[in-house]
């Protein structure tokens, strides 16, 4: 009961447009005063809520205080590993990044432990420039562009040439990160809720929105999210675009197979054909939307910058192929965080592990 | 509560694997001996449940009277349009088929209203002749080959030539259906609840099973159940699979753009070039497989008789296309219902009503 009236609270100053007092979170939450405020001052012991100075007075009376996230408590280390550049970041509660790193170098010249050591150290960096700034860092969580079961094992990253790779062991063979629990995930899937998080377009409609968010880098991958929430198939491996069909006695693709959509429209492929890669995402794009009704797709990692090129070969596709296009629009649109979706949404995961169970942070 | 606790003593009976008696019901819904049997009476008295003779002595005591869901209650009447039949049937509460109707006929010869009133009276037969046997309809459901609003507008079924069409107005046109509730759906969609209702595999699977239905008509529709529940899509459009490109300057379709899977597998590309619709096929659900990470296709509609000659055509595509092919095999199998399980689908929709909520169809 206490756990959840903790994670009540916490979410209450969380999601409240206005700045609540303790009176303002026991009117919203039912709780009692009395309560709300023995769990506010746990909250505020462990980092979690700070108790900011009141506004200047405008009239008579003692001006409430205002509760807030804290900036200076639990943080989430995000990192990802593509196949041209390795990247950390830490965001605090609040959802704001405090340290960013990245690093351009290609992966494929490396093997998985040689890149997960070099990630590792870019990641100790991140942290320890975070806690030098009074944070704590909670946990870590990485993406991949790869297939990764539940137990954080990628079984295949094609671009990066791994095959059944224990990333957390790796990562956590850096001393600074030896004491962290860490995630690992799908990039696209990570960067589809990173967008979820930050783009207020989605967040005001209705705060359940369905879209496919398609990550453009030397491989593609997508991450489906229906009704708010990220769906990821019965083994974690939903998304893989890339290896879609779109021209089947097509260019041989590296999985074997012929015609795959990464062969016209991976960053390889894209550079000084953007109309053929357009015209192949389009196909692509349009069978995602004949079979799922998706009512919006958006377009991350090397395609955010190349949108304006590549948005009407993509349209006139959906236009031609989509069977309900005359009915309803599929909008198209850049994502909001460019290059960093998947780094801030691997970020996200730990922090909103924090804010959905904060006794178990407390306890620690 | 009282409705709640209806629906609760009908769902124990129903889902009961042993013949349960008031006291058996009592035990398992933690409801007093007394609640229970006044709610069964009430069940009894409304036609739901129905008391059985005892099973004949073997030892000593009063052998306790069993509780049944009842055969001799409310039914479902299931409809079915599609462009060369028209289908009726009726189901009962433990979900036998009591009636069942089919008329073979070009439909496309015919206006939606004139083939709706060709229908309606087929499912009149279909009532008079269940309600003969002392049934009692308690509503209808028609199946479509087209994209279907919230309200039972069928905004286009392409093969049928309709557009804008109020079905359920038409059919309740019909005298002898003038009084029933009409729901309207994709038949595809009805025909993967069908299958996901009667199939034991799926019910012994976690009860929560992810699959593709793909139904194969003059059109292709496909039905897709996420984790046990049918996904619509944002506006209920989705499993347009017979849309999906498979040939991008391929055949012209009557939608507008070239190389649909339609032009390859639709019931009249089929026939004669099987090892063609099945290539198309498996190029569609590697799409399909890839996409969603979708463990199970099953194979309905005119494809269903078809599977020994498909299966081998369509596995060597997915070997080939599915990223994860290697990983984790994808299953195919015929459906279980045959060119039924849309109005049987349909049928259970009705039935379903009544079985969650009791309580309205005792208030009637």
């Amino acid at each position: 009961m206490r756990a959840h009236n903790l994670a009540l609270v916490l979410h209450t100053v969380a999601n409240s447009t206005d700045r609540l007092s303790r009176a303002g979170v026991a009117a919203v939450t039912g709780l009692t005063r009395a309560t709300v405020s023995a769990l506010v001052d746990d909250l505020i012991a462990g980092g979690l809520l700070t108790e900011l100075d009141p506004p200047p007075r405008t009239g008579a009376g003692r001006p409430a205080v205002g509760l807030a996230l804290s900036a200076a408590g639990p943080a989430g280390l995000g990192c990802e590993i593509n196949v041209d550049y390795l990247a950390a970041c830490v965001v605090d509660l609040t959802g704001a990044v405090r340290q960013r790193f990245v690093e351009h170098a290609d992966q494929r010249a490396s093997d998985a432990a040689g890149s997960l050591e070099a990630l590792g150290r870019l990641a100790a960096r991140a942290r320890l420039a975070a806690e030098a700034e009074g944070l704590t860092v909670a946990g870590a969580a990485l993406a991949v562009p790869g297939l990764v079961t539940g137990d954080g094992v990628v079984r295949v990253a094609p671009n990066l040439g791994w095959q059944d790779v224990d990333a957390p062991a790796l990562l956590r063979a850096v001393p600074e990160l030896a004491d962290l629990p860490i995630g690992v995930d799908n990039e696209a899937n990570l960067a589809a809720l990173g967008e979820l998080l930050v783009d207020p377009a989605f967040l005001s409609g209705g705060g359940r929105p369905t879209f496919l968010y398609v990550s453009g880098e030397v491989g593609i991958g997508a991450g489906l999210v229906l009704d708010g929430e990220l769906y990821r198939g019965v083994r974690g491996w939903s998304g893989e675009i890339g290896h879609v069909t779109v021209y089947p006695d097509g260019r041989p693709c590296r999985c074997g197979a012929r015609g795959c959509l990464e062969q016209y429209a991976g960053q390889e492929a894209l550079t000084g054909d953007e109309p053929l890669a357009a015209a192949a995402l389009g196909i692509a794009l349009a069978a995602v939307v004949n079979l799922l009704d998706v009512p919006v797709i958006v377009l991350g990692g090397a395609y955010a910058p190349l949108f304006t090129e590549l948005r009407a070969g993509i349209e006139e596709e959906l236009t031609r192929r989509v069977l309900t296009s005359g009915l309803a629009p599929v909008a198209l649109r850049p994502a909001a965080l460019g290059a960093d979706a998947a780094m801030r949404g691997a970020a996200d995961t730990v922090i909103r592990a924090v804010r959905d169970d904060p006794a178990a942070w407390l306890r620690r």
